[in-house]
């Protein structure tokens, strides 16, 4: 739909990452260049802000606020949870929402997020198109899991990854200190897709990483586990495990099911956690060595200190080409990567259907991953080690980082 | 006593920090240079590796390797906990060290660690003299908790509290980035002392910290700490919690201590972490909403990636001066800091006697800490700030850090 003269609203969605404040800053400066974006709106928390017409006026803000956001962490304007229901057996929120975008005139719509939230774009604008409402949509990738669909990454990715791989190294020095026979078990975040785990091999690359790395793409096996970490303690006096906090048993069975209950998030997702502390416990009770438990926890998606300049500077041209994009006329449409090369690192951006992009998810490939939790192939290696090039970061004032500090105006309700 | 010639020994102690391996890098590069220093060896394992005749030979490293120490964290030569006897009970432990000192000619003993490790270094230093074994004995300060007595402050504390302070201004915007109620309990390494928990401060004083801060100079009161989570989570929808991992109650028992078994080290200190854990399991039963505890865990001591410089520096020039000062003639002092001024931040270094070095816990001044949690006042500020400024961190290859690899090649048994 060319030529659309209106309001663009931008939302973000699901858990934060270091850089999709990167990609906020990239929709926002590109739209406030814009002609046609009579208006540029930041949702507040999500579509659920966009269902209580609550905005913040980002024209109030400054620039130079809006260009430190390329290196905060988290979601500066608010995130949610929130699973829109199938169109078709109740569309109260989707009508609601065409009132609120016709109300307030917006014309173009980003939504920032993983595959949930590239579904909720979908649907918004298919439900859109069917009401004969002219609204260009883009989602623009985001998740630390990398398991967005048919794009090469995602941003966010990257930066998590740097964070594990360069924790991990640290670690593994750290874990060594003693003459003493010690077992590690550090929880990397990944339910289903083990692409941020699998990060730790890029330690392990360097020397100085995990002996065991295991993902939910494999079963996992206790049996074998305990045998392997007894053979790598009797060989090495330590052993540090990397591991998924969604690994499963040969069943699909989360590990950390049988000792913990289990709740759900909005989207019917199992909220794991504790699976090292789980796994460190039966340890404990089969082996009489120290074993000590980490969890990187929020930590590892919020780093925004350890960022890779390569995941910033895609985030950003991620939100900047959705908006050219969408201004150009695409709709219904995620921008996505392409690889052209490893060696030199190259990609290309592509525009990637919301249907394709959305609901499945993009896990390792298994011909990548050893057997035994042994790490992980050269091709995977290649793969992530040009994501995790380079330094940005947000400037220090006093030794700490100096983020932005949004005025976060609220658009008057009309 | 002047003019020893013979052997350098450098020994690291206790739990490492991201800096420990700046001060072996600044004992090593000089310890080389002495013309009365024969050869330069590193304990494999601390007291330990001599009790045993177990030394890395350092004239056999590149000197371009011991340079990366600098920025490498953890204990390079292998530490340890281990506390000697009291020499008029059992002498047996210093009998062996006497021997092996005098089979290897080692003239020159530097002890790298915190409190126990200063006892260890004054008790040897003190059964030497006794003996008449001339060998200039000095320690070197190291310790992420501050604790060490006398001396403004300690290598690895700066670093450490540069992590704590920035981690928690990235967890105040990753806690506040969903539009539902929710407590994060962070845990910070500190058993008796809470200067380390209290650099989340720093945070605060950014705006973007904890709401409420633990340390253990102060009571635990579980019951204010119920009304004051509650009180703030009316006010503002989130709470951030920084709390050391060695809170006490009134009665001065660790409020881990009624939900898990404790475990002793080798120092009868106990073996805490899980108060985090604990406490969030406590809220959990009394409010209804999202409960998240955190451990920094082994992160906090070895993020070299955020070290501050002048920790990096400050640590590098206590072993350079301990060497410099052993050569001189000084023996059974620790090298220590003494703050000219804070701003501009100006040190002095100064000579302190081990004895009063050692086994004194230097705590946070109560004046500074603020009632119910409340935080600091502006003289911790103004104390710390200098404290963690600049950056200094090892080279990256690859994105990822090139630490110290050394070759570790064993003195041959005499």
């Amino acid at each position: 739909m060319k030529n659309l003269k209106g309001a663009a609203l931008l939302g973000q969605s699901g858990g934060p990452t270091s850089v999709i404040n990167s990609s906020a800053a990239g929709v926002f400066l590109e739209a406030l260049k814009q002609e046609n974006i009579t208006d540029v709106y930041g949702a507040v928390h999500g579509i659920k802000g966009v269902l209580h017409e609550e905005f913040y006026d980002i024209r109030q803000e400054d620039v130079e606020e809006l260009k430190l956001l390329k290196n905060t962490p988290s979601s500066a304007i608010g995130s949610v949870r929130y699973k829109l229901a199938d169109p078709k057996k109740d569309d109260t929120d989707y009508k609601r929402l065409l009132e609120v975008f016709k109300k307030y005139n917006i014309r173009y719509f980003f939504y920032n997020g993983g595959n949930d939230s590239m579904d909720t774009c979908n649907k918004i604008s298919k439900f859109f198109k069917k009401s004969g409402y002219d609204c260009n949509v883009m989602g623009v990738p985001k998740t630390i899991d990398n398991d967005l669909n048919i794009t090469d990454h995602s941003p966010g990715f990257a930066s998590a990854a740097k964070y594990v791989a360069t924790s991990f190294m640290e670690l593994y020095l750290d874990a060594t200190v003693y003459a003493i026979p010690q077992i590690t078990i550090v929880e990397v975040m990944g339910r289903n897709a083990g692409w941020l785990t699998a990060a730790s091999a890029l330690a392990s690359y360097k020397g100085q990483g995990p002996d065991l790395i295991y993902v939910p793409e494999v079963a996992f096996d206790l049996e074998e586990f305990f045998e392997d970490v007894k053979r790598i303690l009797k060989e090495k006096g330590k052993v540090l495990v990397a591991v998924s906090e969604g690994i499963k048993n040969a069943k699909g069975q989360y590990i950390a099911e049988t000792l913990q209950e289990l709740k759900t998030d909005a989207f019917g997702h199992a909220q794991l956690g504790g699976t090292a502390a789980v796994l460190a416990t039966e340890v404990s009770n089969r082996i009489n060595v120290k074993v000590r438990a980490i969890e990187f926890s929020l930590l590892q998606r919020s780093a925004a200190h350890l960022a890779s300049k390569v995941d910033v500077e895609e985030a950003f041209k991620a939100g900047q080409k959705a908006v050219k994009a969408a201004v150009r006329g695409t709709t219904d449409k995620m921008v996505g990567f392409e690889r052209v090369s490893s060696n030199p690192y190259k990609i290309k951006y592509k525009l990637i259907s919301l249907k394709k992009a959305a609901n499945e998810e993009q896990k390792l490939p298994l011909e990548w991953i050893k057997p035994r939790g042994q790490g992980f192939t050269q091709e995977f290696i290649d793969y992530a080690l040009p994501l995790i090039q380079g330094e940005s970061k947000a400037k220090l004032v006093d030794g700490l980082p100096r983020f932005a500090k949004l005025k976060k105006i609220r658009v008057q309700k009309k």
